[in-house]
């Protein structure tokens, strides 16, 4: 006999009995175990988060109205609009772990420098003309690069023209608020260091491959490189898919090309929570399907496509973003020469020990 | 001007347009940053979870009762009653990261078998006569002792005796169904193996002071250790307070011995997301104050004393659980020699740097 | 052509034009690689050491008449006489890398302390009497313990007794000596303890199965367990031919059980540049024919048998040495129930990436 | 009493004893600690290696005597001529663990392919048109680049033009002598591909900052990175230097740059045996005085200066090399600019826990 089953045979006065336990129970601050069990221990992740596809223009139309009405400063502290996973009861939040937002910089305006525990990103679909300035580094930001802002690291944002400029953060917000690992300090109104180089201190010391420099040689936990630029990312694709036109192993399969981004004092993620990888696929090219412990967000960078998510086909253009939650089946299929950028939690899973991944066989 | 008093400047045209905007933004699953800024990054943690003691004989008792009236098996899989933290709207949950349950067992009860990705432990408070069966290895169940089953072992519970039992259950439950990373497998109805050996094979193999079988060279993310024995626990503390006793550095302050429950394999952690230690303080010993990073929950294993947790003091006495949450002060003072049992989510925001302490330099 | 048929060819004018240039480079401190490269770079290990046996009687009658003719003390330091392998040129060195000296101290005498960089252990095959003193800890020597002296530790030995004692001492001398890596310094004449407690304090704090003391997490290059007894290792080898009895995995192959000696800290080898392991066999049982990168000692602790090197046959008893230089075939056959001791270079081959094992499929 | 005086005190008789012992020792293959103490463990390293200059000219030119007289191809396998440490007894040996050579490939020859556990590498001083070919990839080498041929992997050099080239390798050919782990293997006679592509493969796939394929996530003992161009490291030190000039930390001291070469997959070094560097001194700049524990190996590579090694100053000019042995103090002073290219066997040291450096306050 089951223990549902044995439960349907009780009595009345059993019933009473334990609806007094369940009573006492709460008055003790206390919740059983077996009337719980299906929710709390799924056979497979079952996340609250659904799949979801942003678009852009919509995205970045919003970002402007708010350009006009809502002031950039200290208390608000960035005019950052996060998609709400529709899963997830209107919170900003991607993913359980996960924050994207879309951040609107309007021409010359200022956004104040602070620091948190959090882990930071930005990445750029469009435009130029803002520096991130990242302990004093000023950061330029345009189309493709790829920026960092590691925990703890005091960071604010100046536009130097009179042009507006938009662009997506990644953050681990949801997942330092949800484990209350969160310290955060104001720094200064303005930006530290207001000039506006082509290339960062953080870039001329450390971002050449294989070099690292005399003075750099203490473990870091995160990548020392502020800025990831467009340049290598779009080379190291376009030799994969040389590569594999000369027969040579280098894509991730038929047609995909793949690079993570990584901290060159580890080999590994470029910050403890986050994972950060841009992707190529050629025209007509598809992904086998993949189901992955952890979530993660995409942004088409360029061209168009779909991406099919738990079996539902979704049209994917410039901009474009989507989440992929724990376990949901993903596979995404280029009409044009398509390129996305996607971030994860995954170097959480896999440092915790829970990774996993399954991949379809055969592309369909 | 910062930005909240931008926004109490405004005229009711812009408001109206704020407030549409907003309604936009919620159509679009969308959601401002600067709203929520000072809830989702806040100074230091500020947990939801509430420090909060339960009282053994309290818990027991509700135990004893549901032993009475509810059945244990396939389904419901565990009769076991989660530590429900005041703070966190009744789920079963200790802290945001942990579950703690009384688990009950009566005379010749079986629990089935079952596997899941969650990590697991056991810490027996009282009582004995329970095998814990673990991937087919029964393990003896006896006052003092802390035994694992980490994620995806198969694992069942059998009383061998006529008399019931009770003892904890430390698991990542929490933290596992917020990430999405959960797989569960059901298993044998009744235990794999019904002997009830006093020393389980694991022990036979593994569990030896600095000796690693050669069979067993490959790495393990948990210990293979399924069982430590208060026997060596209660020894090594009572060394330290001798040592120190002889004038020798061996405990952690003055009067407060302690040891970590460690993976033989790597010397880190028993299981990926847990740690475990057994404190003891000699009479009238007073431990300095700390603030940590992260969750934990305590038991009272003999003696008597007090937990000051926010400034309030807490009377403790056997078998009583407590919880600190992250970044809570919390101090403990010894009425007689007590010892005190502890587990906490600390590889957690180690692994992912987020780990930091601030201890008081005096005791009170 | 190749190489050699050119040189073959050539007129005499060409050969008094080579013999200049050989003169040359002689001249210029310079050597070409072409007439050196088979020797330099073999196709597989060719190492100038032999496999050898010491028979212990010898040995230990050896080291009894040093203790009549030559005083331990200062400048010599140690009566230890070394194992010179044959094709090692009569330096005391019983591989390229290591060395093995039997140590013999006098009732009543003292081994001055001192430290090196050298990393040093002992292991017992006969008697007791003596505490070796590492850094101010006294620790008994007793049969079948292993005991360690990691580099830079003060370190002394004094005899509590009126009879003598001797013992193995294993070091990383000859590896030290090579690659320029010693320092030395004198310390005490007498040992700074002269107590004779049976358990060390290192023993007190860190001998215990998997439990680690809060007050020692700092990451350690060695071992702080500074005895490894004999009864844990006894009862180890003695558990996992039970299993095997039992039909469980425990042991290397069939008949052959194992341990290694592990640092709890790590999981890892108990110093950087030394393995130490103690291997059963059962009567009769037989292990497969190995070749490794690296070179080790044995020691026969108990029983009798054989072991063939390179295809020859030995006869072995309690106390005889054996060597096994790089990649040389061995194999081991027990005549009884039998106790083998084994340290070798493996952890230097290992963390530099040269390691390679070959195992015969088939025991002869 | 100490131990010499004692032995000095001696009767003929026991003169007569002591002297039978030490020839029982020497029938028995044993070899007494106390008469050799002082040469085996010494106070600081005392390296039989000397530090030792010579010249690139006088190089140069006997390898173009080479070119004349002595053919490349099987059996010889390259024509490499080897510094041979003047206090290492005539073997072509750098220092006890490095092998350092000039190379010398006429017009139009080729070198055969083979492979080995050694680790080797090449450094061009000068010249260009020669490919090295490694694992099928052939990598160009032009003045400034440092290539890599990490152990086991297949790899023979073509010259593509009618001019000679001569550049140096690097190995740890002595160390895996002395250790027995070498295993080689012939190849193919000519290389497997005769194409002379300005980038290789290798560069191709792994040559950006920060990134890494999807396909190439597994773990690497040594840098995927077959060429480290001399446009990077000549960017990197001059950054470094400029960034010394706006006031910010990038330079190891006052105008003395230096990067290391590093394994992109963990931020380590190259190979397992060998750590490469480029330092680069403004002109007028001095090095502190530095003691180091291992060996190395430098080679200017543009400007002039003087090292001091052991106190003894020694005048250098582009292409000479110098040999520091373990724990020489050296430092190295600038007249020109002054770049130097250096390798050492720092990683095992490091690795075996052995490192120690001494640096002194003052520069002279």
């Amino acid at each position: 006999m089951n223990q549902s089953e044995s439960l349907a045979d009780q009595t009345p006065e059993e019933a009473a009995q334990l609806e007094q336990l369940y009573a006492d129970f709460a008055q003790n601050n206390l919740s059983p175990l077996w009337t719980q069990t299906n929710d709390l221990m799924t056979i497979t992740p079952a996340s609250p988060a659904v799949p979801h596809v942003w678009k852009w223009k919509e995205l970045y139309e919003l970002a402007r109205r708010s350009g006009d009405l809502v002031p950039v400063g200290r208390g608000g502290e960035r005019r950052a609009i996060g998609l709400a996973n529709p899963g997830l009861g209107g919170a900003a939040f991607a993913t359980p772990t996960l924050w994207c937002a879309i951040q609107y910089l309007g021409g010359f305006e200022t956004a104040p420098e602070h620091r948190h525990s959090q882990n930071a990103f930005r990445f750029v679909v469009e435009g130029e003309g803002v520096w991130t300035v990242v302990n004093g580094d000023p950061v330029a930001m345009r189309r493709g690069d790829f920026l960092l802002t590691p925990g703890w690291n005091f960071h604010g944002h100046h536009n130097d023209t009179d042009q507006p400029m938009a662009w997506i953060d990644g953050l681990d917000i949801p997942f330092v608020s949800y484990a209350d690992y969160g310290f955060f300090e104001f720094g200064s109104e303005r930006v530290t260091d207001e000039s506006s180089p082509s290339v960062s201190r953080s870039e001329r010391l450390w971002a050449y491959p294989g070099l690292r420099p005399l003075s750099g040689l203490q473990a870091r936990t995160s990548s020392p490189i502020a800025a990831y630029r467009w340049e290598y990312t779009d080379r190291a694709l376009r030799e994969q898919l040389l590569l594999e036109d000369e027969g040579q192993p280098a894509t991730v399969e038929q047609g995909h090309a793949a690079v993570r981004y990584t901290n060159p004092t580890t080999g590994g993620d470029v910050m403890p929570t986050m994972r950060a990888e841009f992707h190529r696929l050629r025209a007509g090219a598809s992904t086998r399907q993949r189901q992955e412990v952890g979530s993660s967000v995409w942004q088409v960078f360029d061209g168009s496509g779909v991406v099919v998510l738990n079996g539902v086909e979704k049209k994917l253009e410039r901009g474009d973003l989507f989440v992929v939650p724990s376990w949901v089946p993903w596979s995404i299929h280029a009409e044009t020469e398509f390129d996305l950028f996607r971030f994860s939690d995954a170097p959480i899973a896999e440092k915790l020990g829970f990774d996993r991944t399954f991949i379809q066989e055969e592309v369909r």
